[in-house]
């Protein structure tokens, strides 16, 4: 398994030289005097201690042991979680970005995300039941009762409890306006609720006592489709009047999916059988009530992209180092060994900066959409969080669906890089891209990504989404003219950015002749705005950089290294925004003529 | 699982109508009798239905149960692999495409390879052991003494016996110089093996009495490198002067590895502990031995990539028309259900349309080397056998590297079209992701293999073995001049096919400076490559069916089709060359700039 440690030089770079979050932390009076540099600091370092020694050496055997379902439907997780778990607990990071009055520490969410991605590198299976708790908490948060947050959010927030959330059935998942569980009113204001949910993670554990499942089901006579759907919270345990868990509540784990991966985590099927349930907001609005956090659960999906990629290009870079075989195409580089280090052929290093360009890049991205989402939460400027909001709007697609599309093919690089080995799962490389390829299915498809980002940011704002932040890019390509330096960046972004515009009208046009072409040109239109967003980021890195070397630094190899990885990303990855541009206008026709009986004879 | 059905008409298609191999076997003395079309057709329907009823149904199990390795280091392999391979020794299948004289049909190994096709789909694993057999028979076929022959050809040909190729050792797979394991004579003229082979595919296995290992080790003395390397025969029982299985040799298996996928084939360590094994061909000419069939074996690998597209493809399409999900944007289609069946969203059409495309290019690519490989084999013109032989030695590198890297594509569309299902077991669709992984690492990774095309077929020959394929390419486009249907696929192809002799060009130039520029651009110049060669056999086929279409058919649906496909291929695949062209020219130095110790801090 590849060793994890926490890259805090580069969260540190992020933080605070491209995003300057200090200043960020200091603007918002909720914030100011809680995530103050040093407490921050210490919260990160804290934090990679506990992922680098606790749940780094269960990520492996977690895999190996998967969980285990017993006969009166209990379930047990591998080896190590329950202890980790507790150690989480007793170190109050369930609690770190909840709000002080249910017993959270009220610090930034963006502060939270940094956890998350140390978590997620470290041992992401792990890091879904702390993950689906925090969905769980939002829920309760934004739309329960004072009595249910008192209940529920204060046992969640402690981490004694953890949550789940309960959407897919069997025959939906996608389309939840054809869900089938139902709920019948019971005569104490309580509900039965009655069904089969499947993917349920972390639906049923040895970790806490008691879960908290959040489910949507329909009530008798609710309308159709997703107009009908209402939002219950389920536990697994009837709190007693004090608090405690009391009765057992009508709600089991049928069985485990055999999963490609992810299997320290426990994925239920989850059966209801009358179990007694609240409803949590309005009637018929539960769906509505989803997408309140929607955008925060995707950019913690959207981490997995860019955590995987660091996962594995640790593992990569440490075993380019020491693996021998061949000698360099342009002469020997280590003559006293039998050969020499593959980190010398050019190949490999154009896997090795495919998965650093991801990794770090796609930090970027999610670490500026969490700072968004701090401005949404607790900004005090109305016009600011508005913008914010739409910028969140924005990114959250492209970073859900881009960074785990590009993530999955940076676990697989590690594996390439690792040769026939990378396929032996004791080198804990395949166990990642088998990890990793959910991600690219979980919170939204890929495509249901783009149809978002497409169909609903950017068409039906009539481009106006696009336009407020290709706005943002142009002025910083606008006002790096004349450097010299930054012209390799700024000038393929300047025309890139104006590409991106004139696609989004080609499409919108076309569009409005024919809805499929909106489908047919969606996921090249994800994909190239992802490399245009990651392009951005990568130019501000190395204007970052280069601004740090001018002024002078005694880190002068890591500068230097970050403009070259920017230049890598710029010359290397980007030209494939190309083939995305001639893809996505294609036409429908191409996808369409075809009878769905003549796809094969 | 997805069932398989061999595509019975696809392969006709492309053997009758696309490469007219009736007409090629006929052109062929060593053919002309046994490969008549009857005979061809019946073998193919026979082969259909032992892969549909033999081989499919065990694909699942042989993932879930994998090999057992026992005590006493025999191996187990799963329930229903052992019958599977006697009902093929008795169906006379292993010795298909062999020699006559050593008990063999003489029939094409074109023939054997539309065979493996169909072994390949249903069930990969299981393929792998008559395939290594395979590598076996080739071995000493080309290089055994008559006596080697008499004694171990005849029962690899009958089957009795099966084979594997023992090269790689812990420390080195790609770079074969530097294999440590050892070879010392005995007074008997046989010798002394001692040495750790790794990844040895059907290692051990209980199908078959005995098991004849191909093992490269180095005698006493030996010059290093490449050049020192011996190849022996090393059977797992000495044979009997009856030729029957005698006393055990000092091979057995050490260990199985547990992989990411094939668990069905038995991939082990390999111990040889004083093993008697008997030199084949010259002494320390062991790699040129294995590089004289190095290109079959290719095509053999390049094979997985087409098979897992078209199996995750035939998985992918039934469940497309079968899964609710959503209404089209442009109005209901299946208004009395639920929901539209999910072939009705254009981008799920897209997605399937890969698979297809490259499953159906991969055919014909794969096909087409195969029949250069008769020509090199039987054919009797000297100067077409050398022709074919540079054709052959061309194609084989972008066969194995881009259609697999292609082929991994596929199957992780196909998990994505079952969505969350997708990453279930139960459905088969992620063991062909799993299972695929591993075929753009043997035989060669894509790295090597983009080596190969680039440095040693193309530069090394200054670029004629390109222009020899381009020709031929610019032939097909000339003949269509003025066709205005075969336009849409003729301009582009034309524009591609100067490009890429420009490409070759200008790396050429660059790498007449710097050596590291071949390893730069290497893997993008395949994968352009490879796009081009499928766009080439891709207009080809639309060609094919245009003619049929406008000679007059029954089957309009199919062809109409096949043209769709084309136009697909060309207007949503093909633009990814726009990217590999920019990227493998932004030079060497985007890589080699940072220092090794600069990757991370």
């Amino acid at each position: 398994m590849p060793e994890y440690k926490a890259p805090l030089r580069e969260i540190k770079f992020v933080m605070d030289e491209l995003l300057d979050m200090p200043q960020h932390y200091a603007s918002i009076p909720a914030y100011a005097d809680v995530a103050t540099p040093d407490m921050v600091e210490a919260i990160i370092a804290e934090g990679a201690k506990f992922c680098e020694q606790e749940l780094a050496p269960i990520n492996r055997t977690g895999d190996i042991e998967g969980c285990t379902r017993h006969d009166d439907a209990s379930v047990t997780t591998p080896t190590g979680f329950k202890e980790a778990y507790a150690k989480y607990v007793e170190g109050g990071w369930p609690s770190l970005a909840h709000e002080v009055e249910h017993g959270g520490q009220g610090l930034p969410e963006s502060l939270g995300i940094v956890m998350s991605e140390m978590v997620g590198t470290s041992n992401w299976s792990w890091g879904m039941y702390p993950g689906l708790s925090h969905g769980a908490m939002n829920t309760v948060e934004l739309h329960g009762t004072a009595e249910q947050k008192e209940t529920y959010l204060t046992k969640l927030v402690s981490g004694e409890w953890t949550g789940t959330m309960c959407l897919t059935e069997p025959h939906c998942g996608s389309d939840l306006g054809i869900l089938k569980s139902k709920a019948e009113a019971n005569a104490d204001g309580s509900y039965s609720i009655s069904g089969t949910k499947i993917f349920i993670s972390a639906g049923e554990h040895d970790m806490a006592e008691n879960i908290v499942h959040i489910v949507l089901a329909r009530l008798p006579g609710a309308p159709e489709g997703t107009k009908g759907i209402s939002l219950f919270i389920v536990p697994k345990f009837l709190p007693n009047e004090d608090g405690t868990p009391g009765e057992r509540n009508a709600v089991t784990c049928g069985s485990i999916e055999h999963k490609m991966g992810i299997h320290g985590n426990s994925t239920c099927v989850m059966n209801f059988d009358g179990a007694k349930g609240w409803l949590i907001g309005p009637e018929n609005k539960g769906l509505n009530c989803m997408f309140t956090f929607m955008n925060t659960a995707r950019i913690g999906t959207a981490l997995q992209g860019s955590t995987a990629a660091e996962a594995s290009f640790q593992g990569a870079l440490a075993y380019a180092k020491d693996r021998l075989a061949m000698r360099s195409l342009s002469g020997p580089k280590a003559p006293e060994k039998a050969a020499d280090p593959i980190i010398v052929h050019p190949d490999v290093r154009r896997m090795l900066l495919t998965q650093k360009a991801f990794s770090e890049g796609g930090r970027a991205l999610v670490y500026l959409a969490a700072q968004q989402n701090d401005v949404v939460k607790k900004g005090e400027d109305e016009e600011a969080r508005k913008a914010a909001d739409e910028l969140l709007g924005f990114l959250t697609p492209i970073a859900k669906a881009f960074l785990t599309e590009v993530g999955c093919e940076a676990t697989n690089l590690g594996v390439q890089v690792f040769g026939g080995h990378g396929f032996i799962a004791e080198w804990g490389m395949e166990q990642l891209v088998r990890d990793t390829k959910i991600a690219t299915i979980y919170e939204g498809t890929t495509g249901i990504q783009a149809l978002d980002l497409l169909g609903r940011k950017v068409l039906m704002t009539q481009g106006q989404s696009l336009k407020n932040f290709t706005k943002i890019v142009h002025k910083f390509c606008q006002a790096e003219e004349g450097n010299e330096q930054m012209a390799q960046f700024v000038e393929p972004l300047t025309a890139l950015n104006k590409e991106w515009g004139d696609l989004t009208m080609k499409v919108g046009m076309g569009a409005m002749k024919n809805r499929d072409e909106v489908g047919s040109a969606s996921v090249d239109y994800l994909m190239y705005s992802g490399y245009a967003v990651l392009g951005y980021l990568w130019a501000r890195m190395a204007k970052v950089a280069q601004d740090a070397l001018a002024a002078g630094t005694t880190e002068e190899d890591f500068y230097k290294a970050k403009i070259a990885t920017a230049r890598f990303y710029f010359t290397r990855i980007m030209p494939r925004t190309k083939g995305h541009a001639e893809s996505m206008l294609a036409g429908a026709d191409t996808l369409m003529d075809i009878a769905e009986e003549h796809f094969a004879f």
